[in-house]
């Protein structure tokens, strides 16, 4: 399949772009607003995945409409502040393309990171709101510390939470998710669902501010 | 150490009683808004920790205010629409007392359960505006699904994330937390953190809900 990682130069984009090309065959391509640097990024994953034995890896860095229309799956790897111009600047391109939302929006005072909840009820949705009626939206990979994501060296042992409308997207996305090693994904039922998964991603970080030897935490649901 | 479960007749309460009772050395009181119910129920733990050997575990049950005089810490195990009630009933008995509040506020829809934060902040808050000045409250034990809490033939391998701004206080419920086999209580820092740890078990219910095999669901950070 091929995967698109808008704003895959960022660091949640580099820890999926680098776990699905060390563990799947999937072709991945890098998005960002400039294409030089996207291709920089893409020839700095590549040497990474060379240097692991994966002499054969070839991901290509475009701008961000480029890289959508080569995919088949288009994540949108950028911050919730950047997630609906980023999405507008690629709707005519995600035809037959199924859209990955993983963005979250926090905000941090003296006591910690809290979830900033949109009034569109979570950031997943407004990622649907943004895209075109006919591509279906998925929101995944909300909770996945992406220091550890991108550490090939660190095991995983984590949940993805995949929720949606579109049944056939999300069991797509949930395969994509489980070709990472480590990575287990379970369906968190519809878009509406998306909220409380954001909201696990402050609480992660203040976790690992408030215990010794805890940092870049996931979850397991046991 | 003395522990009052306030609504220790239902299910989080019921759960917290045999694991306390059946894993560590404290004195376990059960409290309701009627007497005799309590009584009744303290009896029936009784007799399922007798079935597993401690013929030797006497459990009290009586009424939230007198289960409060005797306790040193109160658990709020009730509803979170019963929450400032049973505090205020039971408020002149905190002398000395902390105060944990587990409840969490949601509400059920078409597509899942979801959390319903109130306007103090969390329902954590809301327990700590309830209880008298000089009573520390910490939040605690959010997280945990009754049913699996309470069938004692069940490992756990859960956290529960504990929030305070009493530090005195916090350590104690930890303490009391990791009594519990297979219970590891981390700190989630200040009280104003409770939000995103409430939120959690909405998540959790959905989880279960859309995953076969998966039911009665705790999380670990890891």
């Amino acid at each position: 399949m091929d995967i698109a990682l808008l704003g895959g130069t960022g660091d949640i984009g580099q820890g999926l772009a680098l776990r699905w090309a060390d563990d799947t065959n999937h072709t991945i391509i890098i998005g960002s607003r400039k294409a030089q640097k996207a291709a920089n990024k893409a020839e700095e994953y590549e040497t990474e995945l060379a240097s692991r034995g994966h002499d054969d890896v070839s991901i290509a860095g475009l701008v961000n409409e480029d890289a959508a229309a080569r995919a088949d799956v288009v994540v949108a790897a950028v911050p919730a502040y950047h997630l609906t111009d980023t999405i507008d600047a690629v709707a005519d391109e995600l035809d037959d393309t199924t859209l990955v939302a993983p963005a979250v929006g926090m905000q941090r005072d003296e006591d910690g990171f809290h979830y900033n909840r949109p009034g569109a009820g979570s950031v997943t949705q407004l990622a649907a709101n943004a895209a075109p009626d006919d591509t279906p939206v998925v929101g995944a990979f909300h909770n996945l510390a992406a220091g550890r994501l991108a550490n090939l060296d660190a095991d995983l042992n984590w949940d993805t939470i995949v929720v949606g409308d579109d049944t056939d997207a999300k069991d797509t996305v949930c395969e994509l998710a489980e070709g990472i090693e480590g990575l287990r994904a379970l369906d968190g039922g519809p878009l509406a669902n998306a909220a409380e998964i954001e909201g696990l991603t402050p609480l992660l970080i203040n976790v690992a501010r408030h215990n010794d030897g805890l940092h870049d935490l996931g979850v397991k649901f046991q």
